[in-house]
């Protein structure tokens, strides 16, 4: 068998390939009391003394590498500093891994490092390892990988939902997705739309320094909200109910999601998370969120409950079922 | 100006470029009070508590991607895993980002991934994160960065010679680079030459475990020893005299070399260390590493002198200067 685009694109083809020939064939895949790669959560972790160093890492083959709102410098610092930050983690450090094509303009090489640099000032993060090659791509690669750090056994995870738990998702979704497929050639959108693509861990930390728990917490990358919502009920056994109407999605994603017949819920988002928290916390954690300029948008959107599994959504005509996507339906987007 | 296959060989090209586009645009390289990124050491520390996080990343294009002697998988743990062990840490964990072509046999990647599963239970690593995308690249690319632990201050630097120090090689050069060239297609050599891949750690912490300091070490891969001798000489400001007569290095190779004109010294390896020790322990060292499997052929090849800079070689015809190669003669060897 043969590996299609789908096997990259999050989802479940996705997850079977992950599952099957990645995960099934490693013996050590944990350290003694960290978070291992089989809890597949955004990240895993390395007990040390009092504290736990959160590792994770992200592959941006991005296509385009320049686009509305950003490029794949700032998503490579983005990605990974975010999934430290809904770790609960303070994100500490970088790698940088560059495949260049042969041929490569070095001026575009330095305009992506000029990115990496902001996006990384932004966060509050160094670079501090690297590595260059050359060869056979049709586009430059970057993998980063990150480390954070958070005290011991405060990590959050994206199984920790409690029943009567409250969803939040910290502002528009399907930005991002949307986003990389208007700027491909061919699709001739007149469009103000951008990525969102920002570092969100001052966002989360503004919640965690209050002294707010997050019982959940995810990013919804590919795949969009309607992956990670299904991964957190999956994990945690519980189910979620959201309401349509409370989705925070502009009229634009909305529209360009009708006319192209996509699912923004299933779209990818660069700057965003998602996290369930007590019902009683739920208003002032909004509160901070609204407060900050990446959560102005935030709202909160359903609720946790034992009285069904998966994700539900309450409609104008009724409750349907949001399914995990079996992929996110714009490749490369990340 | 555009990117060239040298821009990814090591040596002198790969340096500027480097320097120039990729150092040259961060501000923050560093952790207070750890390695930075501006020492272009083989890995990077975090200061926390009574010790230092080791971090590194490689990433890997090796053609072709089964070779006599290893995979891609292996080389993605080995080198990531070596890279941390010439600082002397101990290596803990691996995160391992994969980029797929569309069509990519996956008994090919179930393969690859159990050579990463036994060659993590070589080195005692785990791989507790991972990655994959699928892109627009010709052959798998696996970016592996790695976390060592060392306590604080005991990072083993590529700038530490010390003047009077000896030079160790922990065994034959040259096998890995002149592996992947007959390799691949159009060199029909008959020969028995395998890659050298392994991970070294085992045999480093046999030394440090023994009580004995090194001064300085690396792992010759890119650009091959004489890169490695000329950074490490450049960077502790002292020259270094070695004796050709005294490089391990096998027939086979010689004979390759010669063929071909290539020079072993400019040739990567995958399983093998140098380093600078106090002359006083060189001789306890060197029974150390020949007691090891993988360094049996470990050798003293020179010393560290203030009496020139740079890397000078005595011949049977007199001393020649061992230059930085501007790149490893061999692409994509790594």
């Amino acid at each position: 068998m043969n590996i299609t685009r789908m096997h990259g694109a999050g989802g479940t083809v996705m997850q079977k390939l992950i599952k099957e020939t990645i995960l099934g064939n490693l013996e050590n895949t944990k350290i003694e009391g960290g978070i291992g790669l089989e809890s597949l959560d955004d990240a895993s972790t390395i007990p040390i003394g009092d504290k736990e160093i959160v590792f994770t890492v992200d592959g941006h083959t991005v296509h385009p590498i320049f686009f509305p709102g950003g490029d794949i410098g700032r998503i490579s610092v983005c990605g990974t500093v975010n999934d430290l930050s809904v770790m609960g983690a303070k994100p500490v450090a970088l790698s940088l891994s560059i495949v260049l094509p042969e041929g490569f303009d070095i001026e575009k090489l330095d305009k992506i490092m000029k990115s990496i640099n902001e996006a990384c000032k932004e966060a509050g993060v160094a670079i501090i390892t690297g590595d260059t090659k050359v060869s056979n791509v049709d586009d430059i690669i970057i993998s980063s990988a990150g480390i954070g750090i958070v005290d011991s056994g405060k990590a959050v995870r994206d199984c920790g939902m409690k029943e009567g738990d409250v969803i939040i998702v910290s502002g528009n979704i399907g930005e991002h997705g949307l986003t990389i497929l208007l700027s491909r050639e061919g699709f001739e959108f007149e469009s103000e739309l951008k990525s969102d693509v920002a570092p969100v861990n001052g966002l989360v930390q503004s919640v965690l320094n209050a002294g707010f728990e997050i019982n959940a917490m995810k990013d919804p990358t590919r795949g969009g909200l309607a992956d990670s919502l299904n991964e957190m009920a999956e994990k945690s056994d519980l189910g979620i109910l959201i309401h349509e109407d409370k989705i925070p999605i502009s009229d634009e994603v909305q529209a360009i999601g009708e006319a192209l017949g996509i699912d923004p819920l299933t779209v990818a988002n660069e700057g965003k998370v998602v996290m369930s928290v007590k019902e009683k916390d739920s208003e002032k954690i909004l509160e901070i969120l609204t407060a900050h300029p990446l959560g102005k948008n935030a709202k909160i959107i359903g609720n946790v409950t034992s009285e069904h599994k998966g994700v539900l959504m309450e409609t104008i005509v009724g409750k349907r079922i949001v399914d995990t996507p079996m992929g996110d339906p714009i490749p490369r987007v990340c």
